[in-house]
């Protein structure tokens, strides 16, 4: 059978490095290009000595005519506002595109201009109708046909999914949901600085952007999305538009680890619930989704138990003493909440089996 | 001048041990026994070989007889429910006591037995209206004149002092706080567990006991008391037994390090708010307390800064978007969230200058 | 196909674990019993959350006759002196064995008593003349025919492999061999213990057992093979036996880290040789070796570099200034140094590929 | 009592910031200024927040004589060749220097300029003959004495200190010596390298700099002084001089921790000799030196023990198989190996006493 031609671009930094890592196990895939603008001329196994024995590719520079004639579908592991100046080139001549970037995740050009603080062009905005959100557990069907996946940020994926079934089956109240998430250092990247520098960085913890991480119009677009279609259908735009929306108070923090998140979210109960019903909410939500698995209390996700694989672990108590459900979702941000996320989209978009080259 | 004769009962846990390592180098404290169930009979520099060349003491075990004898202040570092059975027939001797158990931070005895499901002997019932709740910054003057002095819990102290000023000042709603606390693993003590073997902690971060953890009570009691005494005097605990105490909801979560706890609070304004009036706040209210450091917004504070240090940090943000105020306190578990508070309320009780011997 | 039968005694140890874990996705294994005193009547899910939504199995109590009833081989991790309780009856069932205690590696039943503390009965002690070393890279062809299998140490895996192609080809003097070694804290098991506290472990670092280390017979046996086959032929074990055997200084070392064994050897050129010479060597002795990855100097392997793979990392430098060379060996200790080793010794004696379920 | 006027250039890498925070807290010392090229203009506090509440003092650039003018003595914490621009000036004014680099710890020129590339001036190779190596367990009176002290490097603290006594002795060959040394990350310094980056170096372990690291030359210079002055007075450069120095064979490692070296060293033993008689022989050395502590077999020191003190810990164990002695010698690298020692050889050049301020 025709391998299906993958290309990355942005190859050597922790996502893209990522999905070529995936990539190389995965039995229907070729790997194309591997693009990185600073390595360009190494060999992958020289940048990345990990690779050795496994992948004698080398980085090459960006040539997007030859990207496109040769890949059926490419990875964008490019920084926010950079992919939309290659997305567009790359659908125009047929090729299909993941973008791991934030810049076709928010439907409505403005909030993404007030978020990044930049725009789009007139050929980027165009695309944002036909861009898919590509949270499979979310929108599988219309990932299956869609040449544009935007692929969710990390904190967006674990708190998406962990409180997703409360809000579409309507048994927590929209208002005053708090996020407290916390991160391992990949999530940061590559990139230097000194907050990442080991010797600052090791046996630290603390909060940072506490104030508007711009992970948050992508949680509440899909939030409030979700919320509302649980309710009357389709017109939660419109409810978003005109201030109805759902808005969270989210708090990320740096774990002084190298992968995984855990959200833990606070949510108030509509009415009085048993932790028995909630499950069976979760159970029914998730019965077809193969990369989550729910914890039955009293048992509670730990980051260590998503860390390598491409699941989300979810968990939840009900704290009666206050009216309140606490939610527990973890995932591996490199794979779920980046790469292996993004292999899963791929899959879908291909027809492949969801969970091929993902068993990790 | 004659130096305080001081002992440890319990010297071989984690707090105990930091208590001796304060002590040592404390220029107005003798120590006399440090007492040791499972090493009595060994040097403390062979349990503990960080104490070659600066102690030179045997471990003993614990007889009341002499330690009353021979101490004027004795610290209890023993489990909870276990210092109940010691600290009555020391106070008889007229030593004073500062208990690190939880065994009489409760006012009420029902709410204890509630908790800890054991009860006081009416002995030991009978000396709970005089023991004071050992946070300085809040009963400098009832510890100064006190016997007994219920040393407050690791994360309590994160707790209060993070919020105090606002509850005092009544800024914000007494409802619906949340707190998402973050602590190193020296706050689950020396015994040994799976939760704790290396290979299972390391590059780990779960919740646990994300229901009814037994420092809620504490931290209920001493909000409401400060709540209700700032808006008018002393008839809080009436409140408090009628049910319209404060209520917190609160989330502790393991971090793989070695020291400190972060909290974080959400608490909902009572009205809109600069940052600067809330600084004006914090300052107002810890002007005299030399282990409070109030961070001004944007800077927050993290654990590396306060761990080694008996200081509790403090910072803070107004989320408009929601608002909502988002409190960061900062401390060192084993200092002032145990050994250093419990050596700066002997210093109190003592009449030495409040931070001698602390200032690491 | 039919595929392998196998089952894993000892199930729940950090190495039975990792064995089931490789297993669960190997192409021709059906996994039969797994079993575990500690705690059989559980889910191994139960025991292992990570193996949720992967493995749905009962742990059993050990039933010799039903284990080697079903299955075509089985794995005993079990402590020293206890495999070999049970080695003899499998075999004698027609049960392959692949043992992961020491209790086969040393081929003089005298050695091995005066290391462990305990003898071979007659039976146990008539299985050490059939039982090959599985090190798959010295004893392929011996592997591939035997129905007991001793695999190797972690520290001895590392250690033979990084220094085997420079004392089979005499590159080296076999007197003054020293190796430091580092390990992980999984090396040292689940067993709990102060010294693997994570309070007590984390961010420190020691030596331990830095004389007699209880790997150190295993090593000289194999090394002192090595070399004396390269000049003479079979005769080595006279040699080693009139006490012309290679002794090696061994000193192992803690790592504040879950997993990877990086291993430093030095030793003394026998004559002065370059570099590439030496690489030449290397990859001569390794030319069908396909978990060892050799670093052409100046690179040198990393513990991050082989954790997570089977595979040994390998690389050198020579120090002219003391004709010396230094050798840096690297595994992940739960895989070539353990699990990893063990089922490429089932894929080489059930006729697979060497590789087969081993690509992580 | 006047106080000590002392000022520190380059207050802001670890070292420098390591001083500051040591002499805020000592007795007989006033801080004038603190040189930043890079922070030059920011409150102290505003680079470091721990420094909050504690030190309220700007970061100044490098001006030469208002320092010499304002200061008594002058910690030069700069990178290696850059000290011996600086050095000369200071002294000239009549400041003593301790300088943290390596430009005056080699008595020889031109084995200063092999290793560090760069030669010294007319001016700075004049002070080379009154520069002391300010080891003050060997040099404790030459220190007293001196205006410039060349402060020790890290790794040859720990070694130099952990073998003298076997060299000094003639208990151990001088040939042969093997140093196999691990330091945490704040050796290799405040300035970002993807090395050092927290996702890049945590749970790693590997060697670096393993042919040729520039600590080798002082290393070897100092214990040839010992062993030849052991033997036969002070005609030991000649020795070396004439290739009869003593060589030895080092490696470091990069450990993923914050602090502390350890250093296992590898001697042959002269002749077969007891634990005991070797232990005399430590304990009589070390016998007026507050800062070394000889752990007696089978004791053996560990980073955790002297992380945050001033010690040297050293344990040996003597491996009769192989005629060996291991030496097992560790510091703080920050401090013992740095500035905690730079502030013991400032005692001594001021007549404090030797530990004043160092008592943590």
């Amino acid at each position: 059978m025709r391998k299906l031609k993958a290309s990355v671009i942005g190859a050597t930094g922790y996502t893209g490095k990522e999905i070529v890592r995936i990539l190389i196990n995965h039995p229907q895939v070729e790997l194309v290009y591997l693009t990185s603008s600073t390595y360009a001329g190494k060999k992958v196994a020289e940048v990345f000595p990990e690779f050795r024995s496994k992948l004698d590719q080398e980085l090459v520079n960006l040539d997007l005519e030859t990207v496109s004639r040769d890949s059926d579908l490419v990875f964008t592991a490019l920084p926010h506002t950079v992919s939309m100046e290659v997305a567009p080139a790359l659908l125009r001549k047929g090729v299909k595109v993941i973008d791991l970037s934030a810049d076709y995740r928010l439907k409505d050009p403005v909030v993404y201009q007030e978020w990044y603080k930049k725009g789009h062009n007139q050929l980027s905005k165009g695309l944002l109708a036909q861009a898919v959100y590509g949270l499979p557990e979310i929108y599988f069907d219309k990932i299956k046909g869609s040449s544009l996946v935007a692929n969710p940020g990390c904190y967006p994926t674990s708190i998406i999914l962990g409180v997703a079934p409360l809000l579409k089956y309507h048994l927590v109240k929209p208002e005053g949901i708090i996020i407290d998430a916390k991160s391992g250092t990949t999530g940061a990247g590559r990139k230097l600085s000194l907050d990442l520098h080991f010797s600052e960085c090791n046996e630290n913890f603390k909060a940072y952007k506490i104030i508007g991480h711009n992970h948050i119009p992508e949680i509440e677009q899909e939030l409030s999305s979700i919320y509302f279609k649980g309710n009357k259908g389709e017109n939660n735009i419109q409810d978003i538009k005109e201030g109805r929306g759902i808005k969270i108070s989210f708090t990320p923090h740096l774990l002084p680890i190298s992968r995984g998140i855990l959200s833990t979210g606070y949510l108030t109960l509509e009415e009085s619930k048993e932790e028995g019903e909630v499950l069976e909410a979760y159970q029914k939500f998730y019965q077809k989704a193969p990369f989550v698995r729910i914890f039955e209390p009293p048992y509670l996700p730990e980051i260590k138990l998503a860390v390598g694989t491409n699941y989300c672990d979810i968990g939840f108590r009900i704290d009666k003493r206050v009216s309140q459900i606490k939610i527990i979702s973890v995932i591996d941000n490199l794979l779920k909440g980046a790469a292996g996320q993004a292999v899963q989209n791929m899959n879908i978009m291909s027809g492949f089996p969801e969970t091929e080259g993902l068993n990790f």
